[in-house]
């Protein structure tokens, strides 16, 4: 498997899901080329060749150097995110995307995988529907309970931290400027258990995350994100309107 | 890593998420114990030593041979079934539960990421909350077409359909027997659909999948799948009443 392959990203700003894949790329120093979608939804007949379900993030692998929009046949399409990152893992060795040892490569997966199971929709269900915010604080304290005392989730960054990293942040910067559908009372209870002493192991990885170079080149400014999420058609209200 | 390592199974038998682990602990051909919960909910005050969020299945690795009700703080604790399947392929690697090939093991974990993330709560809702049942057509329509014309969804067996197994194999029985919250219309029209031509490539993959000498071994018989299933709390009413 030749790593200097043809490699075509395919993202929208906004995503998360994308970013994932996007970080991952520049953990692994991978050559790529960005196909940028402008908005949400609505995707270009062409791109049924890449994804045949029209979602993003998608990435070609291999065949021919071909502009972004005429796909070729001849290359591997991959699709879904955590496919993404495992494929990156498997074809890019030396970038240590997983721990060589089983053990911690299971933790790893057993972070994200907590995340994906618990975490990830109390969050969307209380930025989007208002839900009581108790579902949501037990979830991060559950997630925190499995960080080590320092460093990423397994100690060094990996996998685990690239599936957890678009969501925690954006989570905390809409927290931060008040966008979501909560009431203004569950805001300022979440913002405030958020910032107790403790959350204060969750709120050191999320801003090592932040440190962390690929993320940083792959974050937008916190204005645009705003900007992009604002808009969100799921967003039943805005919170401080 | 030596494969002959102590390994405790902790699992209930009605669960499709702890049959995802006995097969793939079949398939490996790995010499483990068995600790069955009678029930769903409660667990016992020492379980919290093997998952401190008390779910199951877990599996513990290595350490000293113990009772499986006094476990070792010693032995590694295993939880979240993707992740406990990624594990037994990382450390018996020549069971193949995931092909050598890049490509491939990327195409085994986009279809078991595209069971969790399109299917698998299309049928929950359909099941437990009698949603309209467009949304599961769809959902396995989708699945169908990423199929290869025979064979598993890689081709040889793999992780992928032991992520999927244990929930199209009940899918399919309790559609069979009118076991779901569906109402008696949406029922037979499901059935019908499902029984079709358009269909056949997904239940001849069932029907692989019932062949396969690991999951055989792991699948109770479908009397005491239904009689475990019928009590479950989530079902709002049974068909056929």
């Amino acid at each position: 498997m030749a790593p200097n392959e043809q490699l075509t990203f395919y993202t929208a700003e906004y995503s998360p899901f994308a970013q994932r894949v996007h970080i991952a790329l520049e953990d692994v120093h991978a050559k790529y080329t960005i196909h940028q979608f402008e908005q949400r939804g609505g995707k270009p007949e062409w791109y049924i060749e890449v994804n045949p379900f029209r979602k993003i993030p998608a990435l070609t692998f291999g065949g021919p150097a071909v502009p972004a929009d005429q796909p070729s046949s001849e290359s591997v399409k991959l699709i879904e995110s955590a496919a993404i990152l495992e494929f990156l893992a498997d074809v890019f060795p030396e970038a240590n995307l997983l721990p060589a040892n089983p053990i911690l490569r299971a933790k790893a997966r057993i972070f994200a995988e907590f995340y994906r199971n618990y975490v990830h929709d109390e969050f969307k269900d209380a930025f989007f529907l208002a839900n009581p915010i108790e579902g949501i604080v037990a979830a991060l304290e559950k997630l925190q309970r499995l960080l080590p005392p320092s460093g990423f989730a397994v100690g060094e960054w990996s996998i685990a931290d690239i599936m957890v990293a678009p969501f925690l942040t954006r989570m905390s910067l809409f927290l931060r400027v008040g966008l979501g559908a909560y009431t203004k009372e569950n805001w300022a209870r979440l913002v405030e258990i958020l910032g107790s002493d403790k959350f204060s192991r969750l709120r050191r990885y999320i801003s090592d995350i932040h440190e962390r170079p690929s993320f940083k080149r792959t974050w937008i400014s916190d204005e645009r994100q705003i900007e992009l999420w604002k808009e969100h058609p799921g967003l039943r209200r805005k919170a401080n309107e």
